[in-house]
C-alpha cells in the first residue's frame, strides 16, 4: 500500500522550522508495510491544501496530513477540510469537556479560541489526542482515506503510536518491507563503491540498493518488497555475510543504531564506565551520551575543559606541555584523556582537543585539526584527525571518531 | 518571484533522513525576495522525478532541486534532467580534472563512477561545486528555470551561498519580503493569543501573523510583501512597539536568535564568563553554548555530573545534602552552582538535577522534574521546574530555562 504526506504551515516555507514529522511518520508506516510515495508542504491556505489534496488522492489511497490545526486565526486546516468533504462544524462535547479539563489543570480558563477547537466536522472520525487541544480527524470517501493531525512533534507521534498505527495495521492488508542499513566508518563514498562493485552487481533484483554518506559514516541500505517476510530476511542475511567478507571491522552497525549506542551496549556488557574530557567537542560527546536512556549506568560525567586553565587545574594537564606544544597536541590530549581517569575515576576515558574553527588555525594547524585520546586504566592511544573547514561538522566528526576509538579500545581489550 | 523545491531520495520517503536541505534554502531564496510556494519529496525514480518536475513548471518559473547527483548507481538525476531537457552528456575536461586532483589530495585514484560524474549535459550551464564531485546544473527553457544541486547539505550550501543566490539576485526582480518573528517565553500559544486578540484584529491587512509554538518558547512570526522596504519596516516596528506594552520582558529575542545567543551576547557586552554543571542536561547547555563560533571568549568550561560520586568528588557537593534532599533538590542543585563557580572561577554558574525519564521518576518527584539554580559572585537563584515524560523534551527544556534564569540575573544586575 502507498501513501503520502501533506505537511502544512507557512513556517516550512519559508524555513524557519525543518519538517521533521515526515521523517518520523514515513518511518513508521514502512515498519507496517505502508510505503510513503512523495511528501509535499504547502502553505496556510485554502488553495494550497485543496490542490495538494486532490492531487495526492489521484495518486494513491492513503493521504496524511499534519499542521494548521491550531488554536489560532493562522490555521485552517480544520475548516477547510470540512468544507471539501462537505462536512458541518459541530461541538463535540467529549471534546469540549477535555478542553476545559486540561486548561483547569494548568489553571487557566476556556476562551473563544478554545471552544473553536472544540468544533468538528460532522462526517470524520475523532481520533483522540491525548497530549493536546486539537482534534484528529479521519476522513473516509469511497476507498480514498484522508488523517488530519496536529504539527506539534510530540501530539503526532502520540496520536500516531497508539491510534492511527494500529487502525492502519487492521484495515489494510500490506505487502511486507525490509531495509536493512549498514553502517561503515572510515571510508568515502566512492571508494566504498569501488570495493563493492562486484557484489553490487551480483545482488538479487529484489534488493534496492542506496549509498547514504553523512559526516564521518556511510550508510548503506538495501531495501525489498514481497509478501514473504522470512524469505527476505534471509536474502539480506546472505548479502550481509558478503559484504562482511569485504569490509571486516568497518562496518560497525546496523539499522541506523548510533556509535554512541554500540559503545553502551558493550559498556554494559562489560560492565564498565566511562568520562569524557572535551575541549573542542564542547560537550557534544556528554550530550550525545546522555541523550540516550539509561545513560546513568555507565556514564559517569565529562570535564568540559573549553579553556587551558580548566585542562590544568581540573584536568591536571602540565602548564609547561600547554605552553610548549599547545592545547592541540598529543602530549595534551593524552594528559587530559588520564586526567579525567583520575578526577572522576572511570575505567575508560576520551579526550579531544581541536580546532573547530571558524577561527584560530595556522598553517601548522589548520582550521579541523584534532587530537583525539582513548585511555583504560593501563594504555593510551591518541590520534590526529584533519576534518573539515565547518564548525558544526568538526564537533560532530571529533565525537564520532572519538566514540570509534573507544569502541575498538574496548573489542581489542 | 515565486519558486519551488523538490529533494530527491528514497532515504527521505523511508525516513532514514529529514530534509534540511529545503528549510535552509527556503529561508535563503527568502531573504533575496523568492517565496517557496511549495516543497516536494520524491523517490529516485524516473517517473517521480519527471512528473513532479512537470508539475512544479506548470505552478512556477524557477525549480530547485537536491539529491540523487552521487557517483553510485542510485542515483538517476542527472541521466533523467538530461533526457527531459533532451541534453547529451559529455565529458567536461574541466570537471575531469577537477575530480582527478581532488582525489588525489586524499590520494585515491579515478575510477568509473568518478570518470562518469565528470559527465554534464551539454544544453546546461554547469556551477562549480568546491566542496564536491557532483555537478550542479541549471536548465533554462523559455522563462522557466531549473536547478539541480547535490543533496549533501554543505555542498548544497556552499554553491547556494556563492553561485545559484548571487545569480538569481542578478536575473530577477523581486519584491520585497520581510519577516520579523518575536520570540516568548513562559506563555502558551492559546492563553499568549487571548492577550494579543485586540492587538491582533487591528493589524495592518498586509501583515500576516503566525503563531509558532515549541518546548518552552512560542515564536510570533509576521510576514509582508511589498514594494517599499522602508514602508515594510516602520509598519513591523510600530506593531513590535505595542507587542512590547503587553509582554514585557516576557519577549526575550527577535527573529529566531538563540537564547544562547542572547546570554552569549550579554556576557561579551558586560566581559563576564560563565560555566555550567550539569546533571539531567549531561552537557547539553556546555553543546549550546559551544557550537557558537567564539564561544571561548566567555565560555570557560562545564561539569557534567551526571553521578552522585562526581557530584561530590568534583563539585564538592555535601555528601550528607544528597542523602538527606536527593540528588534532585534546591539544596543539591544550589551547592553546584556554587561549586562549580569555585572550581572553574567564573563570574556566572548554571547547574541542572532533574529526572530526565523515561525512569526514575517517584509521586513525589515524577518524570520531568528538574531543579535549576544560577549564581553570580554575590547570588544564588533557584527555581523548581515540571516539564514533560519525555527525555529529550526535559532536557532541552531545562536547558532552555537555566539560559532563561540566567539572563534574567545579568540583566537585573
Amino acid at each position: 500500500m502507498q501513501a503520502e504526506i501533506i505537511t502544512i504551515g507557512d513556517e516550512i516555507l519559508i524555513g524557519q522550522i525543518v519538517d521533521t514529522n515526515s521523517a518520523w511518520m514515513s518511518k513508521e508506516l514502512n515498519t507496517i508495510g505502508i510505503s510513503v510515495n512523495r511528501i509535499t508542504s504547502i502553505s496556510d491556505t485554502k488553495e494550497a491544501i485543496n490542490s495538494s489534496l486532490e492531487e495526492a488522492m489521484s495518486r494513491v489511497d492513503l493521504v496524511l496530513m499534519t499542521g494548521g490545526l491550531g488554536p489560532t486565526n493562522d490555521d485552517i486546516t480544520k475548516k477547510t477540510l470540512s468544507d471539501y468533504f462537505a462536512c458541518e462544524l459541530i461541538q463535540d462535547d467529549g471534546l469540549y469537556a477535555k478542553i476545559e479539563e486540561r486548561l483547569a489543570r494548568y489553571k487557566i480558563g476556556m476562551n473563544a479560541f478554545n471552544r473553536e477547537q472544540a468544533l468538528v466536522p460532522d462526517g470524520a472520525r475523532i481520533i483522540t489526542n491525548n497530549y493536546g487541544t486539537a482534534p484528529c480527524m479521519w476522513f473516509t470517501k469511497d476507498i480514498k482515506h484522508v488523517i488530519s493531525m496536529p504539527g506539534v512533534p510530540f501530539e503526532m507521534k502520540n496520536i500516531m503510536e497508539f491510534e492511527i498505527l494500529p487502525k492502519l495495521s487492521e484495515e489494510f492488508d500490506c505487502p511486507h518491507v525490509l531495509h536493512q542499513t549498514i553502517m561503515v566508518q572510515g571510508l568515502g563514498e566512492s571508494v566504498l563503491a569501488e570495493m563493492l562493485q562486484d557484489w553490487e552487481a551480483n545482488l538479487p533484483s529484489v534488493v534496492k540498493l542506496a549509498y547514504l554518506p553523512s559526516p564521518g559514516v556511510v550508510r548503506l541500505r538495501m531495501s525489498l518488497i514481497g509478501e514473504d517476510e522470512a524469505e527476505l530476511k534471509t536474502i539480506v542475511e546472505q548479502q550481509i555475510e558478503g559484504l562482511r567478507v569485504i569490509l571486516g571491522e568497518r562496518i560497525f552497525a546496523f539499522n541506523d543504531e548510533k556509535i554512541e549506542q554500540v559503545i553502551a551496549n558493550l559498556l554494559l556488557d562489560k560492565k564498565k564506565t566511562l568520562a569524557t574530557a572535551e575541549s573542542c567537542t564542547g560537550g557534544n560527546m556528554a550530550h550525545l551520551l546522555t541523550a540516550m536512556a539509561g545513560s546513568s549506568a555507565y556514564f559517569e560525567g565529562s570535564i568540559v575543559a573549553y579553556s587551558n586553565e580548566v585542562k590544568a587545574t581540573v584536568l591536571g594537564v602540565n602548564s609547561n606541555s600547554l605552553e610548549e606544544f599547545g592545547a592541540v597536541s598529543q602530549e595534551v590530549v593524552e594528559q587530559m584523556a588520564s586526567g579525567v581517569l583520575k578526577a572522576i575515576g572511570t575505567d575508560y576515558g576520551i579526550a579531544t582537543s581541536g580546532i573547530a574553527g571558524p577561527d584560530g588555525g595556522t598553517d601548522e594547524k589548520p582550521v579541523g585539526t584534532v587530537w583525539i585520546a582513548v585511555t583504560s586504566k593501563d594504555k593510551v592511544v591518541s590520534e590526529k584527525f584533519v576534518f573539515s573547514k565547518e564548525r558544526g561538522r568538526n564537533i560532530r566528526m571529533a565525537s564520532l571518531a572519538g566514540f570509534n576509538m573507544l569502541r575498538k579500545m574496548i573489542i581489542e581489550s
